[in-house]
């Protein structure tokens, strides 16, 4: 125990949480990075120890099992993936342009060093029937998704249908984008979803 | 040797290939039930002699590593899937029409018992990153399917934009289907389809 924490005694508990809490973002960084570019069954704890530096006993005491480490992997980036789709959405106002938002941002998202398509249907690929866990992660990320994309479509005062019929135009460019490592389904997806509005005026 | 293949000296190699073939339907069948049920990292060759009766050293013979199995279980599936569809679309002569019934097929498809979304999203999900066999399977796949679409997109008179429209269409009505494991995306992803085909008119 040095000086500082002597002179305060919460601070060794904090201190043990501050390590537990970067050890914790330490362990998922390397999680997604690995479970991300090379899959998930693909990868063990010893290989997130390699890449984090974080030590397998605390590993463990973080998540129990490594199906833990894949849950709170996916619920990360699930946070992360829909604010930034929000924030590029949220730079225009006009109501049509925000659903076409979604599909440019789309485009940079595919267009990113190292895409290799959505981290929820590859991992629902992988372990779908295997793991209850990761199925209902996977489908709660897509129906807070589908519930962004109706909500964009209400705002523009169009009916429901719309907003599935550009979920699914998003999934498609989604797969097929990380099969063929192109960039292009997202330009192909916003045009059909151009034609959509315009259909539906 | 029975007295039957005593009388034919090209019967005994003769059954042997028949064995042989025999062996091997036996294996992809299998292999296609427990690889798209329940994932092909969680099925080992073990799994598939068992659920096959053919023997692991027959198994080596005829797929010399599982990849092998891997990739002829997604051959043999490519050519019935592709069979399955033309099929219910030949049964429409109007090129509008044919094109429908492309996802009116999808939605019969979905309905099955067993149904777990496409098996090659899903082995490329799994494997896409670690095996460039599965990898290259899987974007043959996806490209004859892009292309018998293009083909009923040109017979319509239509521009080559809508069958890559249409392609992301089928395709995320795949994946969400699998997901969900409903039917639904498939009539949501026909009547995107109907209005784009209305749209170009």
């Amino acid at each position: 125990m040095d000086s500082t924490t002597a002179r305060n005694q919460a601070a060794p508990s904090r201190t043990r949480e501050q390590a537990l809490a970067l050890a914790r973002e330490q362990a998922l960084d390397a999680a997604e990075r690995l479970f991300y570019g090379r899959g998930i069954q693909a990868v063990g704890m010893d290989d997130i120890r390699g890449d984090s530096g974080v030590s397998l006993k605390r590993l463990y005491q973080l998540f129990p099992a490594k199906e833990h480490l894949v849950d709170a992997y996916l619920e990360r980036r699930d946070i992360r993936w829909r604010a930034r789709l929000a924030e590029h959405v949220d730079r225009w106002r006009e109501p049509e342009r925000r659903i076409l938002a979604v599909f440019d941002w789309l485009g940079l998202w595919f267009a990113e060093p190292g895409f290799r398509g959505c981290a929820w249907i590859n991992a629902y690929g992988e372990l779908g029937t295997g793991s209850e866990r990761v199925a209902a992660r996977t489908r709660a990320h897509k129906t807070a998704f589908r519930t962004y994309l109706a909500g964009l479509v209400s705002a523009a005062g169009r009916p429901a249908a719309l907003g599935d019929q550009l979920f699914l135009l998003a999934e498609g460019a989604m797969v097929t984008a990380g099969i063929d490592g192109s960039a292009e389904p997202a330009a192909q997806a916003r045009s059909a979803a151009r034609l959509l509005l315009e259909a539906g005026k």
